[in-house]
């Protein structure tokens, strides 16, 4: 039955598992100079989009990851103004950080154009706010951007990337982190999606040591649950030279706009380590 | 590749998704007189128990459904003497009751004896404590013994079934939650497990509203991930006759024995609903 025309499966090899999607029709297929991207409409998860094999991006519940990747970081930020995403062609993370009103410039830099063309298209509601005067959008290599940038330049980088592997692997190593940390205004934070701490605490665990490696002098897990990622279950990692504890509790209370997963109580909440991750990383 | 007898697929049907476990073999498949029971080894996942072609149990990741399900309500409750479990064949829920050691009793009513032979051949881990001179392990239907219970007989009532549907369906009505009110003590607790956020939303409130209506006055809703679950975002409902936001946190923090996910910190954060979770249930 999952073999047929009806479904879109992407297998989990590493982690002996598969998680398939009920599709309607497939709508698009390309092979862009840096990876083969599908759209399909599906029969519960609305339009889905799929890259290199890997489900991506569903109307259903991307405000998961996207409000989670945004909120908790510019709310964290004592006073975020500008702000650069590394990846993110969807624009869903552009869309949530043009919600903040303190943000005055939020650049996109992703690599591959195609992504966030189709996302124009299939997902109109994430590239609603790509016409905002705030928001730049780049079609170039986030490492490269990274590297060029002037020093102390900006206040929150968001790593909102793919796997490590393919494209995003160069987005996952100490070199890139220093970089990171060289454009960062003192108070400024660092997050990137850091994978599922059910398949994945190898990665997590070493994405710590290397941002500190680099110079972070304070790392911390958030966790949420995204079905359409490897075990149900993710998380994004912050990295900052003051303290990731605290956070601006009552602008996040009070926030100026509508959310569907995130409030000042979850704020909270998705930071709070398993006992098996504080343990691991103590 | 996942029609093969290399995997075992559940489809959910209502939400055009479904979840495949990559296995080794299957070691056992029976059909007893409430349900089919199939026992496979699995590539990763250790073993893994399905029931009416559900994924109940695994090896790897039962820690979070089982701690979830018992620490949060015993924590709670501010002298938790007495556990029943209703259903919880598989004895993982009885084995984290019993870490506790001011439970000085705790019952598990399982319709069905065949889930517990095969939990003790498959997943002597999981049963490692039903020889505890603590635990009593019935198979009889829970409905009857709930009904046929004295008056305020009981601290916590465990309700860890199947979904709502065939020998579960009457766990989710007013009539066994009336039941279970009668035999709860003034502190007594009921907590059920309560689906998917993500995909039963409407089962949620129904119960919220059912349990109100049967005459308890607070419920509270507890999330935790759990892969091998529908969306693989999981919750349980507790249902009490006092305030249940407060627990014994310093008890949590010092507890006695090991977990793996529950930790005083965890028990707070799960509690925390997400926005849209909030608007419905206010």
């Amino acid at each position: 039955m999952l073999n047929d025309d009806n479904w879109f499966t992407e297998v989990y090899p590493k982690h002996g598992s598969a998680l398939s999607i009920e599709i309607k029709a497939k709508l698009h297929e390309e092979q862009t100079a840096f990876q083969k991207i599908e759209i399909y409409d599906t029969e519960w998860f609305g339009k889905l989009m799929v890259i290199d094999g890997c489900t991506m991006v569903t109307d259903r519940d991307n405000f998961l990851y996207h409000e989670m990747m945004t909120h908790p970081v510019l709310y964290t930020h004592p006073n975020p103004k500008t702000v650069w995403i590394i990846g993110g062609g969807d624009c869903g993370s552009l869309k949530e950080v043009l919600k903040h009103p303190e943000v005055e410039s939020a650049v996109q830099i992703e690599i591959d154009e195609g992504v966030t063309r189709l996302a124009e298209q299939y997902f109109p509601e994430l590239c609603s706010s790509n016409r905002d005067p705030r928001a730049q959008l780049l079609f170039i290599d986030g490492i490269q951007w990274v590297k060029d940038a002037a020093d102390a330049s900006v206040d929150i980088i968001i790593v909102d990337s793919t796997d490590p592997v393919g494209p995003a692997e160069g987005l996952f190593n100490q070199a890139f982190y220093q970089q990171c940390l060289r454009c960062l205004r003192p108070d400024g934070i660092l997050v990137q999606q850091s994978e599922s701490p059910l398949f994945h605490m190898d990665l997590i665990e070493s994405m710590h040591q290397t941002m500190k490696s680099a110079g972070f002098t304070s790392t911390r897990t958030l966790f949420f649950p995204q079905f359409i990622y490897p075990s149900g279950w993710w998380s994004g990692t912050m990295a900052g030279k003051g303290d990731l504890t605290h956070f601006r509790e009552q602008a996040a209370q009070n926030k100026p706009f509508a959310s569907r997963y995130y409030n000042a109580e979850i704020h909270r909440a998705a930071f709070v380590a398993p006992q098996f991750f504080r343990e691991a990383l103590p």
